[in-house]
């Protein structure tokens, strides 16, 4: 798939059926829009193309599908994973999902009414990442027959690893593994063998939470139910894989004020127009910060030196609330702040500052003496390195915990507002000590 | 689990170990070290160590092993997951290790057969991420002995639903999921249902690779073979899940300078010692870019409105190459950057920086004239942020992509090394432009 002559001779459609569809995917993402959209037609005609977009980028399986005939985008849309498919409705405009599913309606009334269902939970929690494609028994029936079920059903099912035991209600009741099953004598009884005790979701929890519970129990699976026990769905392990890279990849990229639709393979012309509109916003605070300096022009003309101090402190006090920041951040992203521990980590932060500023003062003032042979200048500076370091680690921790109190993600635009902080009031402690102390500087 | 109340109650070993050991991992997470330590060898004494401790992450768990009796800690391992067990040897002092290993040779010599050679492996490989409890059968068999085969093994192998096909010198021939088995005819040898074309893994492939691998694929598991074809184990999804979420987290705490052992939890003090040296790392390269100011100190006596927009020039090219370094080493990350593309990258990140820098650099330029009135400050703020931006875009592209080249971390310390660059060099081609234009500024 490398090279041009490469790419030509793969593109046989009956050819690219047989390979994996993570490879074909790949093959759509590198093709140019218009030679995606031919391979995807022909793919279509031999029953290859659902498979392939359910292994690409949501966003960019949407682009493609909008260039196709609406009756040709339905059915692939219907053949494809329900949990997938919903993932790329929510890239298409709302009046497009709308057709596409009125249009499902007519073709397979149940497939429509499960893509709706799914289409109502938001994509970042439980609701918006579960299957309802999973393997419900009920309780009665033997080890044989419950294999003998699960024979029938298993193309369809996302996973026959975990199977789900439930009432006529469809209420969870227990959960056995293949594993169970293979192992158990074909006439007992399901009931006998199920684990009762099962660890269970709830549709309106968010992808990170649903990330802890992977990450703490080691399931391949879990299912989803309602408030009544009623099983919804499963969440199977690789749906959250994709999950956790693309959070972090987010709350990298928020952290430094990237936009995140941009990949490092995002056409320059591209990256300009999406990453402009926030040097724009850190340059209005850059600007308020320019301002702090430019009401004391006075006293930088007749003490210059203080110019020399101004980017020392105010970088320190970006890198080191730029450190709390990150560590905060990343510990509510992984569950590690319960919000009744807010305060306490508040309180670490801004002792940590006092006691890293301490530190850092102390040499930076001394650095000051010696070099100005100026004992004041060097007190100065130290109040004012302290003074920012206290405030880099009040304004760090309280960004992240603050943004999760207003029910907003913590990871937003932390830098540009944490540097708007550190920068200006570091140079108004270090500016505006020095208007005072001009006398003796 | 939560006051001290709760913690005391809860602390029969009796009833710990009927709990998830995810769950009672957290609880010796939580517990001061003397108490984990205690409760860990009741734990021990019901056989419910190993595991609680293959929950925790590998760190914790050595610490608290260390503080046990050798014959203790030796047993506790030996019962661990091999993978586990290996991932926790990798936090010991190395003369610490030895003696364990040499004392569970005379105790289980297959065991620490398995684990020499694992350890043998780097831990961010696949050989280091493997397990070598897997299922492996002959081709021969039939499906029906297979299944009776599982059964036996079925307590000991990581995972069951992948099994390997191999011939007698253990090369690997083929895989069969647990679907295949069950669905198959008793009769049917195992060589006519396996998949003879399997996804294979090398063991010196990097962590990074191996989660592309699962990125890619879905799959649950994979198996890891030699230059031969010969089998060595396998890796699972969930052994992934923790690398990834550890991947990420590392990669945001080295661009922002981060020490790797800290979370959100860590006591201050020891914060403090963690944090510290980098603030003293990032004050030296501070001092670099107050040299530059303070050789110009003279021109800032003068026209001390160039003071007013050292921080406008220095801090919106450090944001504009952060964005860059982050887009880059995230692509690099996840395997979206063939060295063969690094060249073309540095193309676009410098013409982006060209671009960015004229946009912005036209209106920091337009200001510094309205607000001074004075066209030629606005020349110089414009030229500056150009040249900056520019910079930024360089070495931003250049600090990722050199690493790698290098061998080493993408994402180590880019930070400190960015600003470094975009701050000395800000100042430079700012005040640098003044002086040679101080006689109409």
């Amino acid at each position: 798939m490398r090279g041009r002559n490469g790419e030509t001779l793969a593109l046989d459609p009956q050819e690219l059926a047989k390979r994996h569809p993570a490879e074909v995917a790949e093959l759509l993402h590198r093709l140019p829009e218009k030679e995606a959209v031919e391979l995807l037609r022909e793919l279509y005609k031999v029953r290859a193309a659902a498979d392939s977009l359910e292994e690409m980028d949501p966003d960019e399986a949407a682009e493609l599908l909008e260039e196709l005939p609406q009756r040709e985008a339905t059915a692939i849309l219907s053949r494809m994973e329900p949990d997938d498919a919903v993932d790329v409705l929510e890239e298409l405009p709302r009046d497009v999902v709308e057709e596409i599913l009125g249009h499902l309606q007519t073709l397979d009334r149940e497939k429509a009414e499960i893509l709706r269902q799914l289409f109502a939970y938001p994509p970042d929690t439980a609701g918006g990442l579960m299957s309802p494609e999973h393997v419900a028994l009920p309780a009665d029936i033997t080890v044989h027959e419950a294999i003998e079920r699960l024979r029938r059903v298993a193309a369809e099912a996302e996973t026959i690893y975990y199977v789900y035991v439930v009432n006529e209600a469809g209420r969870l009741l227990g959960v056995l593994s293949l594993r169970d099953l293979v192992f158990a004598k074909p006439s007992t009884r399901v009931r006998e063998i199920m684990r009762p005790e099962v660890v269970t979701l709830r549709p309106e929890m968010s992808a990170e939470e649903v990330a802890q519970a992977f990450d703490k129990y080691g399931y391949l699976a879990f299912p989803v139910v309602d408030e009544a026990g009623k099983l919804l769905g499963i969440v199977t392990m690789d749906d959250i894989l994709d999950t956790v890279i693309l959070r972090d990849t987010e709350e990298m990229y928020k952290m430094v004020n990237v936009p995140r639709e941009e990949r490092v393979d995002t056409p320059w012309y591209e990256s300009l127009r999406l990453r402009l509109p926030w040097l724009y916003i850190n340059l209005a605070t850059a600007f308020l910060a320019a301002s702090v300096v430019g009401a004391f022009e006075g006293v930088i003309a007749k003490i210059s030196a203080l110019a020399i101090f101004m980017p020392v402190v105010a970088g320190q006090g970006g890198n080191a609330g730029m450190q709390t920041v990150t560590i905060v951040t990343r510990g509510i992203a992984l569950g590690e702040v319960p919000p009744g521990r807010a305060l306490r980590i508040l309180a670490k932060e801004v002792l940590l500052g006092l006691f890293n500023g301490l530190a850092v003062g102390f040499v930076v003032g001394a650095v000051a003496f010696v070099w100005k042979h100026n004992p004041f200048l060097g007190l100065v500076a130290f109040l004012a390195m302290v003074g920012n370091m206290v405030i880099a680690g009040l304004v760090g921790a309280s960004i992240p915990l603050g943004l999760r109190a207003l029910g907003l993600d913590p990871a937003l635009a932390s830098s540009v507002i944490l540097t708007t902080f550190t920068d200006t009031l570091g140079f108004f402690l270090l500016l505006g000590l020095g208007y005072m102390l001009q006398g003796v500087l």
